[in-house]
């Protein structure tokens, strides 16, 4: 694994400025294909590396910002990837001469990724490999993926420059004034998402001028310990007698620098507009000042392309839908043997609307191709809701399906201790950057006692560490089993539960519903095992989120154990709660009100007397069988 | 304190045989005031006692047994109370020359005391106060209460005897052929009851032969670790030749003792139509026998007439109705006002049907005489339900009140760690064999820390001891705060629970909505809350049981903690439990009905489509106001 530059001196890191402003300036024609001036007039280039380096900058970007084979296309260069890249990466190496590292810039593609557009993540990935292998091979020091509006384009740009080479990755995204990408992400989301990619670096670059930075970089720094690059254009352009002008001077940079420092950046620069006045003003700035100790937020970072959501210790118990699965569900199991995905479709909003803050996504049905019903199964959620995903799979193939069509950073549902799960789990979520469920069981099967789960959490743990997976994106779900079958074993599982956050501190999650399989009335022993499993320290729940009991229990229990210090969910939440009526006595007088109806039709005289009371102890068993109200509105 | 004569030495004592039938055998008559004989043929007593001592008797008995103010009004005696106790004692002093102890015998009065009959506690407390201050004063070593069928009378005689002096109490009750007294209390209710005043023993005997005592002792012994005194008649008696024939003979006596040690009995004996020779065939059974080691159920006992509870680990979490308390019931307190108790009435028929194991008792108006109503709301439960009673009052008086008038063993309800409840609560729970809540808080005020509300516990605990209130008698309630004043408070109330159960082992209390105080939607808080303390060792609450939830909460909790094993509780209560339904579907449909008979009846064209989806979302607000079915069932 790389190792991160910016954490082994505690200092601030001065990026270089403009590239295209200073190219420019020097009276080159930038509209055509920029990276092949790598080629026709190195000397440019040099120059501009070479002034931007004695203004102070620490790390200068090659001209290799849309040497991707897409761009290029554009100009009929796309065979010339690798010569142009190389030609950048050498030119800065050659300017540098060891007196900065050399960034490899990597700009977007210009084109969407499905599902937003019609690219496969492996078909950009690809661009962007051959683009960074180039980079790499000339001798790059630094990955920079920068000016991303799309997390999933950027994404893939991480996982080809990851299995290209070790080198140190920083990600940067453009914001607009919104302060949320294009597409729609905020700086956390961003943040959280590349973090578990654990890369160099994480940050804000172009569009607006540096004072719209500053929030930015402390709302990544409030999530994340990844250093944060961040490097503004010189303000909004404006015309000029015809001429694009960027209006911040070079003092401003000055100014904010130290305003971006203070709010969690460690490596500072400059984008459009900017020059090599402005990085010696940051330069100046910025030499005495160490990075600021940051306290992010602390817990399991899940997230879509739009929201993120922590899990863990402090925070509200979230809960995790689990209806998007066919187990034990025909209906469901039918539409996906035909691809039809409308109710996929439908859980996902409905599970949405009732309160879920994470959707499990299962299409385990026999014989079919599993891999290809994840893929479309994600893609349906994302299209349908924001909420991020945990993809439920034993399959590795599927798991692979869906973690390159989710925008966000998902949750893979599961590995546990079997050896498969370990080789086969583990790797993929390494590779994506994503979070992983760690499962209490093993090649030996169900542990019964709390300490024989725990030491399976505890195993995995170590795997994890091995692979280069941090705690932080693991949650133990010590296994829920029926208590019908083992009388001790909800206790057990209590216990483990709170061993587990004793023990290892990380985020835990349960299937909530098993407690009760085998017996009657399975809300009442769901929710109070529930709320049990709350104070033992349960993190989230897969659950039944249209069971409005658990999500009473849920809720409720946050206020007691203090997640909802204040009860202010609570209150908002359930202010105008009223206790739902036994509805037996309104169907009886739906039904008596039929009769009369008949009876009056046909002609008979209408008895108007109730006779309640008794009517109710007769009916009880019948109408019992009926179901809810739909059964009246049949009869109708 | 007396000490127990029975636990010194680990033997089998023998007590003697009938005295009527021996008086009748040597020609007296016993249809005249038996006691008369003490002074009129004091000869024949001493000859009677020396047979039993000389067959094997440790303890014999004196011909007290009706030398009450009571019976012996009967005969115009009342005045000789004294004299022929006192008489009696002194026969049996002469005779034993301390070959044996000398029980002065204590029966029943023969009326019956309030709620059933007409005389006071006190009235006939006093009663049995002369006769036992007389036996006393003789020099008898024990005070055998015996031949009771009613435990308020038995109760008023131990209170007597403990009053006068430290002497050693034997309470034995008379059981018909259901296993219960003529006023329906069990064995194991009546073992339960007396165990509370620390006697030297409880027992059975009369009535029957020994075969239907091994179950009565068996009972008797599954649940109380005091020693068991038994002395069945010979038999039922028959007719024989027009005189009354006692049918057992003295080898089924020996035989039976030994069933009767197997089972548990430390003292065994004759009763009715027994002679010197059965006691020998006793004495030859027994002599090398020991008492059997018991393993009594656990946990704290409460009892009414004829119901007893267990409150405490490995019970079921138990229900104790919260609603006989007039705090903030304007309708209560008037009628309290009034001396009526017609709701008090109603509240303990409706708690009992929704499945209360007790009732609290609390009248505390202001302004109220709180005794009397005390009394009178205790005498109007005991008269509705068979529900333990928990008095609830601050009130020395009122407390003292209800102890008089319950029948069995009720548990008082409070005392604080405040210097005045200590004086004046803990006193008479002592008194009346009752069982007391330790409420965690002091003169100090509320404690917000759990350990700072475990050590008022530790110092009430330290208090009981001192006075001699044994710790099975005792219920921790660590008190509930309110969440929304402090957040942590739940949390350290929970704690508090299970430091209790961990360092004391006694049972646990708690008023649970108290925790929901100031919040919207109270029930789901507490219900959510109640799971949480019941997996924390809480094992009773004071609560609502008309809230469903709750209910459902304690039964459904209780399965998970393992409480109910096999679920077979939880099965039985809610095997067709089915969630209750969302009305308004139903209501709206009413409404509409409504609707379209208007139009109808009014000639308008009758439009039949329902166009439900739109008119759910516009009618919610509307709807929600108008409150549950009786809403719809008012307009129609
Ligand atoms: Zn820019
Ligand atoms: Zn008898
Ligand atoms: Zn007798």
């Amino acid at each position: 694994m790389a190792e991160n530059p910016f954490l082994k001196e505690e200092k601030i890191w001065v990026l270089d400025g403009a590239m295209g402003t200073m190219l420019m300036k020097k009276g080159m024609d930038v509209n055509y294909a920029p990276e092949l001036l790598n080629v026709k007039h190195p000397e440019v280039l040099m120059e501009i590396h070479e002034e931007y380096i004695e203004a102070g900058a620490d790390i200068i970007e090659t001209n290799t910002f849309g040497s991707n084979r897409i761009k290029l296309s554009h100009y009929g260069l796309e065979d010339r990837v690798k010569e142009l890249t190389k030609a950048g990466v050498r030119l800065a190496k050659e300017a540098s001469r060891g007196r900065a590292l050399v960034a490899l810039s990597v700009g977007p593609t210009g084109v969407f990724v499905e599902p937003v557009g019609d690219y496969s993540f492996d078909e950009i990935k690809d661009v962007f490999k051959e683009q960074i292998e180039a980079g790499a091979e000339a001798g790059a020091d630094l990955i920079l993926i920068e000016t991303m509006s799309d997390t999933k384009e950027a994404k893939a740009a991480v996982v080809a420059a990851q299995e290209i080479c070790d080198l140190p990755v920083l990600v940067s995204m453009t914001y607009q004034e919104d302060g949320r990408t294009l597409l729609g992400t905020p700086p956390e989301v961003s943040a959280a998402i590349f973090e578990g990619f654990n890369v160099s670096a994480v940050g804000a670059n172009c569009s607006l001028g540096p004072e719209s930075f500053v929030n930015l970089v402390r709302r990544m720094a409030s999530v994340t310990e990844t250093p944060i690059v961040v490097y503004a254009n010189a303000g909004l352009p404006v015309l000029k007698d015809g001429k694009t002008i960027y209006p911040e001077p070079p003092e401003v940079f000055g100014e904010y620098a130290v305003k971006l420092v203070e709010a969690g950046a460690n490596i500072v620069g400059g984008c459009c507009g900017t020059t090599p006045e402005h990085i010696r003003a940051i330069k100046e700035a910025v030499k005495d000042l160490k990075p600021v100790k940051r306290n992010p937020i602390r817990g399991l970072k899940v997230a879509s392309r739009t929201k993120l959501v922590f899990i863990g210790t402090g925070h509200p118990t979230r809960m995790i839908g689990e209806r998007i699965n066919p187990t034990g569900k025909k209906r469901l199991q039918d539409s996906l043997k035909r691809g039809d995905f409308s109710i996929v479709k439908e859980e996902a909003k409905k599970q949405t609307e009732e309160g879920a803050d994470l959707l499990d996504v299962n299409v385990g049905v026999p014989g079919i191709d599993e891999p290809k019903a994840m893929k479309e199964a994600v893609r349906t959620v994302i299209e349908t809701t924001d909420l991020p995903i945990v993809i439920d799979s034993k399959d590795p193939k599927a798991v692979e399906e869906a973690l390159k069509m989710c925008d966000g950073r998902p949750i893979v549902n599961s590995c546990s201790g079997e050896v498969k799960d370990i080789k086969n789990i583990l790797p993929l979520v390494k590779k994506y950057g994503a979070n992983v469920l760690l499962l209490a069981i093993d090649d030996e099967g169900l542990k019964e006692s709390a300490e024989d789960r725990v030491e399976i959490v505890e195993r995995l743990l170590e795997k994890c560490e091995e692979i280069g997976i941090d705690r932080s994106s693991t949650l133990a779900d010590v296994l829920n089993l029926a208590v019908s079958a083992m009388p001790e074993s909800a206790v057990e599982t209590l216990r483990a539960i709170r061993l587990v956050k004793e023990k290892f501190g990380i985020a835990t999650t349960l299937g909530v519903s098993n407690v009760s399989f085998g017996l009657p009335a399975r809300p009442l022993i769901n929710s109070s095992f529930m709320a049990m499993a709350i104070y033992s320290g349960l993190d989230s729940g897969i659950l039944n989120t249209g069971d409005s009991r658990m999500v009473e229990t849920v809720f409720s229990s946050d206020v007691i154990v203090g997640k909802d210090r204040g009860a202010q969910r609570f209150t908002e939440r359930f202010q105008n709660y009223r206790p739902k009526g036994e509805d037996r006595e309104c169907r009886e007088l739906l039904s008596k009100i039929c009769q009369l109806s008949c009876s009056f039709l046909k002609g008979e005289k209408v008895s108007v007397e109730f006779e309640q009371k008794e009517e109710k102890k007769e009916g009880k068993k019948e109408s019992e069988d009926e179901g809810a109200p739909e059964g009246v509105l049949g009869k109708i």
